[in-house]
């Protein structure tokens, strides 16, 4: 968990846990929008994401990671705040125990670092569905980018950052992906919960693959979710949220090819189904999203990303949007 | 001053100014909390405090120190603010002279660090009284940890942070304490001010003690507050302020004992009087609070508190609570 | 650009881009402020700016730059913010390109660095002018303090920090500074842009000198502006922006004194006419301002700046000020 990097706050890249450390880290994500709307076309330079952190090992056994997002458009009130934060116990590999601030354990899209996305945006369905995305809790975890198998297991609030839980009842988060073949990462999430109050509860599902073949990987993931939902959850980072209908569901194809070290281009098509009840027209909640982009890598820490999304929102295509963000690393 | 360590600002243990340096820290407190209040239980995951800053030195007569409040539940908006953050003209050790925004020189609970506190909570007394905790001025100050005596003075603006002045008088805020037995620390505050306006003045005082025999520790401490006060003007970190009558008083004592380096349990008993006039019941102002717990450090930077506060507010006892947090200094 | 240092975070002072690096950076200006209104003098402890920020380098090609204001008295809602942050390429010292956020590049007064202001206060024409001061865009610029030319091209938003652009029209701000003599450097700077609407535009100009001889410095600068303008976007570090007419221009010229290493006296006259054409008493929309001050360097980074501020504000002069300020850089 946590943005920068999956495995550091638990230890070393071989896993095993080393002595004293302090790092600061940070990314800024400068960004450029046009948005092809009718009658009028939007254009604005902004930022998307601008994080600053600390992480470190305090002994063998304990470890801490810390983070701000001071981006002015990703909280709703356009105001820094602390992000992940949480300090991690993790003498055993496969019994590693988190505490403080992190992302819910649900999506492979989830859980891809913030600035190690293929495309500029997650996809709609994991910024709709897994909210709140960061939440405060506790995290059982084990495994690490070196082993075939890695799990989580969260109990949080269920009311997202920024807030007390308003009830008793808290939720519980989990996902598991195994290595199955070489090429081949398969992954499954769930979430119980209850988001708003002790009586409505919320159950939600999904499944992912990830295909590493040469220079290509096709990754595929489909989410579904039904029950209470809380519309004041901020969901993926500066995501809008959505009025859902009781069950709601969404599912994303990415396909992305290293033509060399430094080019990729990628395409992205997704779905999300805000209302699996309602089919009629105008307002059907049912959106897709067609993304044809390209990453070019000057550094391996300076990333310009180009995305063009062709939107059809409720049967309207009036919503395309070119995107150009340049991501540097710190 | 400043909440991470009394003197590194102002010198070197030693009390002799080194060269130029500077440094990072912080800690992050990760915290459950259980409310058993009627009729309904709550019960949360959240941050008590997520602290972040710098500090050094520029010669052998200047000193910094600056820290950013990033914990989203201790200003009264959920915002990051910055707390403690001041100059030091060090040169001379029983007159040094910091300028800048710093916690008032009032009771020795409110001078003890914010991570090293032996309880979970400060008094209720020094959350409620000596607010506004912290505040823009200048203060002179004398001695540290290695002298007998030291001492604080301090001109203030008295509305605390975040705002100007609302007026021309300003407060000034004094302690002094005293090691008088090799055992036995002893002190005194007192504030003169003008928290409203300029007619409308507030007068404070209180005594205070420090018992340190062998692994056992026993500190008390009264005080007492008459006149116009800021009910904006926010006290300890987070804590809701209560409306307040002409004349208040309180006092705790604590008793801590460090069975082993790792475990320390604490007891302490503590009342708050909002209104010394009104005596009647139910609403009468007055609160006790009776805390039993225990104190973890599997590090020295990594420490787990347990607390359970007995507590009875206007004779009604409906408000106990469960609170366990886990910190982490880097 | 960037309020730290001018030049760093596009190569050395050599010019040459030098390899992977990582710098914090930061000050705080403490500051006493007394204002001599009718009916009511008032004053206060607070802070000018507070400022913690990181840059380096990447590799040849890239260097960064990132800084958050957290002084409760900048942002209009006291919070902090994310203020200069862009990336820059710089491999060609004479096409440079910066994107993210930072200031426009538009007189030699809101050039001059944060941190080394002569006056406490900018010019009220610059403050109240170059506004929005910071905003978000592309820039390209060229030369360096090695050089005797440099220049800056930007391409803005217009509307400035913490929103996104209410148009598609950009502002086009361009600056130049060139060594006519060894003693003298003079600038000049135009803006172009629609602050409000597609069909609103304004132009700004402003033309500057800079006189360095021996231990003396004079420098003066004088700016139009007509045309819309956002009164709700920032001007200057927490100055209050003033309603203005459809053409406005103001004009300073200060004269300071290096008597010593260490001190610095220092004289500023400058007015503002905040509408040309309005000349009828008592609301002229037309202030004078004479500054005497005197700048105390206790050491490079710590410095003393005391200044008495004779104003005249439509006519009326019950609006001296006297500001006592202590910074120190880290």
């Amino acid at each position: 968990q946590g943005c920068e990097d999956d495995i550091a706050p638990t230890g070393t890249k071989s896993g095993v846990p080393t002595t004293s450390s302090i790092t600061f880290f940070g990314y800024i994500q400068g960004q450029y929008s046009s948005e092809f709307l009718q009658p009028e076309t939007t254009s604005s330079f902004h930022f998307k994401r601008a994080r600053f952190g600390v992480r470190g090992r305090i002994n063998r056994s304990f470890s801490y990671y810390a983070s701000l997002e001071a981006s002015d458009f990703v909280s709703s009130d356009g105001n820094p705040y602390l992000l992940d934060a949480f300090i991690t116990w993790d003498k055993h590999e496969w019994a590693k125990i988190s505490m403080g601030s992190f992302k819910q354990p649900f999506s492979r899209d989830v859980a891809t670092a913030c600035h190690s996305l293929t495309t500029i945006d997650r996809s709609i369905v994991a910024d709709q569905l897994v909210a709140p995305q960061r939440d405060y809790g506790l995290m059982l975890l084990g495994g690490s980018s070196k082993t075939k198998f890695r799990y989580s297991l969260a109990l949080m609030n269920g009311t997202g950052l920024g807030t007390k839980d308003t009830n008793k009842k808290k939720d519980v988060i989990g996902r598991a992906t195994y290595q199955l073949l070489n090429f081949l990462n398969v992954g499954a999430s769930f979430r119980y919960g209850y988001p708003t109050n002790e009586d409505d509860d919320r159950t939600s599902y999904g499944f992912d693959a990830l295909i590493s073949y040469k220079k290509l990987s096709v990754q595929g993931e489909y989410i579904y979710d039904e029950g209470a939902y809380n519309l004041g959850a901020d969901g993926g980072c500066g995501a809008t949220p959505v009025i859902l209908g009781d069950k709601r569901q969404g599912a994303y194809v990415m396909a992305a090819y290293k033509v060399s070290d430094k080019l990729q281009p990628v395409l992205k098509y997704e779905y999300f189904d805000a209302d699996t009840d309602l089919k009629v027209s105008p307002i059907s909640g049912y959106q897709e999203m067609f993304t044809v982009g390209v990453n070019y890598f000057f550094h391996k820490k300076v990333r310009l990303q180009v995305n063009y999304q062709i939107k059809e929102v409720d049967n309207n295509s009036d919503h395309d949007a070119l995107l150009a963000q340049v991501q540097v690393r710190f």
